[in-house]
C-alpha cells in the first residue's frame, strides 16, 4: 500500500494517535529517522519496522543542525519520488517528510547534549554533530512517541549517542541497531556513496578490505594500537584515501582498550571504525567484534 | 481516597499506562513535580491538576544535579508523612518518591541545556542549575508522559525555561502555570521559608510588599532602570536582606526592556523578579505585570 505523506508535525501527531486509539493502545509504533535518499540499508530498518510494529513512520529530514560550517548541508542528495518507491516496497505506512521551518519554527536555544561518548571518532571530527543529532532524534521521538527506532550500524556511534541518551533521560523508546548493509563488492551503503566517482569509487573498497582483516589480526595477538596501525597501513596503501580517524573502542561505552592485552584476550564487543576522505567525500564503515568470539584460541598461547 | 506511593520508575509506568488503557486513552494524566516538604502553593497544583485530569501524579524529588555545590541540597527539607497528608486532601492519586539511585542509576553523561532564558536571574546567580531542572523535567516528562504538568509561577523563570524547552523538542505535554500562594500577611510560599528564624521571616515580607507596589511605580511613569532602583531601595531599608538579584524582564521571553521607554507605555507582560538573602535563605518572589492592563493612563501626559 502506498504510505501517507505527512509535512505537518500536528497532522502526524493525529495520524499516528488515531492508530493507536483504534487499536487500543495495544499495537506497536516503529520509528526509522533518516535524512532521505533512501538506500537498501535503510529499507532493511524499514522491513524490520514493519515486521516487528503495527505502523511503521519513516522521517525524511536532513537536519541542519547536524552539519557543520563547510560540510555538505545543501549538496546532500535528495530525491523525494525515489524515496517514495523504496518506502512503499519495505513497508512504511507513514513518510513524514517537514521543512525545516516545520522543525525549527522559532530559534532554537535547546540542547540535548551528550558528553563522553561524543568525544571520540566523528565527535573529535565534526565538532557539534551529535548536540545536533541527539537534539532532533528528541524531538523526533516526542513528535512519533514510537515504541521501537531503528538505526543502523553504519553509524555506530550515533547508536552508541542515541541508546545513552534513551538511557539518561528515561525515553519510552527501545532502540534497535540493525546491521550494515553492503553493495556486493563490499562496500557499506550510504547517501554519500553518490559523491564518489568511478576511481574513488573503486579505491573506497579499501575499508571494507580492511576492515575484514581484523579477526585475522586479532587472532595474531595484537593489541589495540598494533591493529589500529595495520589498518591504517592497509587503508594507506591507496594513493586516495585520506585518513581522518581509525580506532578501536569498546563497545557501547566506547572507552578505550587496555593497550598493554592483546585484543584476543579481551571478551568484549570492541568497534573497529575508519573515516576516510575520497576527494570530497568523507565515508565512515566498521566492524563490531567480540575477539573471544573469532576463534582467537591460538594466540592464547603466546 | 489515599494516593498510592510508588518508587520504581517500572512501576509508575506499569500504573499509568494500566490507567490510560483501562480508559480507551481517552482520560488524562496531570503531573505536579515537586522537591516535597508541600505547601498550599503545592497543593493548590495538585487541585488544579485533579480538576483537570483523570489521574493525577505527584513527584517529590530533590534533584541532586541542580544544586550547585555550597547549596542546600543536603539539608533541604524532608517530610514524606506530611507531604502524603497534602498529597491525599489535594487529590493526588500517584506519589512517585524516586530514590537518587532510582533516577540516576548510572554516570549521567546527557544535559538538556537551555540557552538565553537561563542566563539572568537566578540562572546568573546559581550556575548549572537550569541544566538540572531541564534534564530532570524532561526524564520526569518521559517518565510520566503527562498529558499536562503544572508549575506554580512563583518559580517564574522555571516555567519560561521548561515553556521553552518543551517548545523547542516538541515536547507532548501543556505546561499550565498557576499563581502564587502567599501566606496571610504576603509572604510568598515556599519550602525553605523553613529555613528563617523569626526576625528573618518578619524582614522576608519586604519582598511582597515592595513588589506590591510596582503597578503604582508604573502609573507614575518609571522606566525599568528606575522600577529596579526603587525596588532595590525599599528592600535594601531592611538590615537582614542581602540582595542577590532585582530585574524587570519581558515574560516569557526574559529580554530586557527598552529603558528609553517608560514601562507604563509597554503592552507586553513584564517580570518584576527579586531574590534575597535573608541570613542563609535565599528567597525569591516576584510579580507578573502588564503596564497596559494596570490602569497606567494617567502617565502617558508625561
Amino acid at each position: 500500500m502506498k504510505p501517507v505523506i505527512i509535512r505537518s508535525i500536528a497532522e502526524l501527531r493525529h495520524e499516528i494517535s488515531t492508530f493507536r486509539r483504534s487499536n487500543n493502545g495495544h499495537r506497536t509504533v516503529g520509528f526509522v529517522p533518516t535524512m532521505g535518499y533512501l538506500h537498501d540499508g535503510h529499507a532493511s530498518l524499514l522491513r524490520k519496522s514493519s515486521a516487528d510494529n503495527g505502523l511503521t513512520v519513516l522521517s525524511i529530514f536532513v537536519n541542519p543542525i547536524q552539519f557543520a560550517p563547510g560540510e555538505d548541508l545543501d549538496k546532500y542528495p535528495r530525491d523525494e519520488a525515489r524515496d517514495m518507491k523504496v518506502a512503499e516496497e519495505s513497508g512504511a505506512d507513514i513518510v513524514f517528510i517537514p521543512t525545516v521551518q516545520e522543525m525549527y519554527p522559532q530559534k532554537r536555544v535547546t540542547t540535548v547534549a551528550v558528553a563522553e561518548v561524543t568525544e571520540l571518532l566523528c565527535g573529535a571530527s565534526r565538532p557539534g554533530h551529535f548536540d545536533g543529532v541527539a537534539t532532533v532524534v528528541t524531538k523526533l521521538f516526542n513528535i512519533v512517541q514510537p515504541d521501537r527506532a531503528y538505526f543502523g550500524m553504519k553509524d555506530a556511534q550515533q547508536i552508541a549517542v542515541v541508546t545513552r541518551m534513551v538511557q539518561d533521560l528515561n525515553m519510552p523508546v527501545e532502540i534497535v541497531p540493525c546491521p550494515i548493509l553492503r553493495e556486493e563488492d563490499g562496500l557499506a551503503m550510504s547517501s554519500r556513496n553518490v559523491y564518489l566517482n568511478a576511481l574513488e569509487r573503486e579505491q573506497a573498497l579499501v575499508l571494507s578490505q580492511s576492515l575484514s582483516r581484523v579477526a585475522e589480526w586479532i587472532r595474531d595477538g595484537l593489541t589495540a594500537s598494533q591493529v589500529i596501525a595495520r589498518l591504517k597501513e592497509s587503508i594507506s596503501r591507496n594513493p586516495l584515501a585520506d585518513i581522518d580517524y581509525v580506532d578501536v573502542l569498546a563497545y557501547p561505552d566506547l572507552s578505550r582498550p587496555d593497550d598493554r592485552q592483546s585484543l584476543a584476550e579481551m571478551n568484549v564487543s570492541l568497534l573497529f571504525a575508519v573515516a576516510v576522505r575520497f576527494g570530497k567525500t568523507r565515508l565512515i564503515d566498521n566492524q563490531l567484534l567480540n575477539p573471544a568470539e573469532v576463534g582467537a584460541d591460538v594466540c592464547f598461547a603466546k
